[in-house]
């Protein structure tokens, strides 16, 4: 095993590689827009030109692996997709084997959460537990747990849908087509539907003054001293500590890092979801702090290479 | 290690102890009703009494150990009780190392739903499995989880605590005080409640006949043909079965098993909690089987045995 490995960050928009080290650093990147109507083929095209870009004065044979981290859900035992909404087309597509016959290296895949939740163990907000809950709120809610010193994988590798547990009987429809699910709740999108209605009505709203305000936008207007816009990050924050309660309570962590493009937001939502926490946990679970994500966009990129550089699989 | 060890199920009405063997067979057996009132001391010397009954011609040298499951919350990383509703007076009572001092050998204490579990994946209806849900409904929902091969413990050895996620906003209180958990809609003491208010409304079923109507009398009276009796039957595998799901997605099980009185009436149910999960889980989860218990009243008592012979936690 060598000291140094390939990340891969394939997202419906953008497709990321970086040669990372055991420390956790980046030492190359590069980057391109996924080629999603070309299809598996023309993605793994695209990675093979990146990937050479990268190392072009090495080659691969002094790097442990590659890692890919891609949207779910995935078989990571198999190194195969099953269903990706955002990537039409490569549906049982053995990424893992096509990848590794062609750059013959050792390939694993995993889900981008759970890749995520295995970078920010090594090297984010999580370094040195033995029991983490990992999550990420931005377009879904996904998540990765860490449990007596290990990565989870479950059947089929598809653990952790953390987004996916009912959280009330009627409510907004999910994007998994279930009712009342935390996503359908605390997920990005949800935030970007509650914002699109404030500011129909709140017209002395900042949200007002946008065509299509999202999440982002009611993070930066809460900040400006929007009230309305406030009272948006709480609520959100509210959501989020009650569907964290009731994950704390499955799986026990030490700590929750909250990644994803809401946790831009956490310093204004920090206070009331430890608040929803100590009020709602049982006891002996009020203490489990909550902490923003350490590695930002990278987590996935740098996990999935950790993947190869930690021997996670033991193979 | 021996190919024997003592098994202990400390509840707050019976307590009982196991010899048993590496097969999961229960050698000796003996029980008394648990001294709650006399508190930890007075049970200490029950379990002195209990052991010394069971191995008299042998002493504690050749056997493994002694496992303890008990009502939780329990941490049982150190072997300590946290809160036991049931057993007033053990709040931080050191069981582990005092019983191991007292006696003289290795003592390791579990939740009684964890060592259930372990002892249903070791010789019950998990045998074989890498992943595995195993759930008790009963008062209340406790459960357990191997994944990867592996029982889970999480901080403090309190994790899985499966029935309390919030599965609705609004809803009954549960008995840990939040409001609409799992436990809260489909425990047994849920449908004892609902089998109550059943018999007030309806006079013509055999429920309204009985004083106090439980859940057990509901699952006799739904196999006597009795119409309310059934309605709260498929009401009852309807929440199972929408609680199932969302822990479907949370640990990706090969297959939930599910024990505890309601289990009872599991044949009765089982129809119904399978289309719930068919109807409502991710699709990629939807083939996940539920079945019943394999070791009845046994699991806990077995399985904290089973934690001594397989070494559990690599001691």
């Amino acid at each position: 095993m060598y000291r140094r490995a390939i990340g891969i960050d394939l997202g419906g928009t953008q497709l990321r590689v970086a040669l990372v080290d055991d420390t956790g650093t980046v030492l190359k990147r590069a980057a391109t827009r996924t080629d999603v109507p070309g299809g598996p083929r023309a993605v793994m095209a695209q990675f093979k030109a990146l990937v050479a870009e990268i190392t072009e004065h090495e080659g691969l044979d002094r790097i442990s692996g590659i890692g890919v981290c891609a949207p779910g859900p995935l078989d990571s035992t198999t190194g195969t997709f099953i269903h990706v909404p955002t990537l039409p087309g490569w549906e049982d597509f053995p990424l893992r084997d096509e990848l590794a016959e062609a750059l013959g290296t050792r390939v694993v895949v995993e889900g981008d959460a759970i890749a995520a939740c295995y970078g920010e163990w090594h090297f984010g907000a999580g370094k040195g537990l033995r029991h983490l809950l990992y999550i990420t709120v931005s377009t879904g809610i996904g998540g990765g747990v860490i449990s007596d010193g290990r990565l989870l994988h479950g059947r089929r590798g598809m653990t952790s849908h953390v987004g996916h547990f009912r959280m009330a009987m009627n409510g907004p429809r999910c994007s998994c087509g279930a009712i009342g699910c935390f996503e359908a709740f605390a997920a990005g999108t949800a935030l970007d539907r509650r914002a699109r209605q404030a500011a129909l009505d709140h017209p002395e709203s900042l949200l007002a003054r946008m065509v299509t305000p999202t999440a982002g936008d009611v993070v930066e207007a809460a900040r400006q001293g929007d009230t309305v816009a406030s009272c948006l990050v709480d609520e959100e924050a509210g959501y989020l500590g009650e569907g964290l309660t009731s994950l704390i309570h499955l799986y026990s962590p030490e700590r929750v890092i909250i990644g994803g493009g809401v946790s831009n937001g956490f310093d204004l939502m920090e206070t009331r979801i430890h608040a929803a926490i100590r009020n709602t946990a049982m006891p002996s679970f009020r203490d489990v702090p909550v902490v923003k994500a350490g590695l930002g966009d990278n987590a996935g990129l740098v996990g999935a290479a950790a993947l190869l550089l930690f021997d996670e699989r033991g193979e």
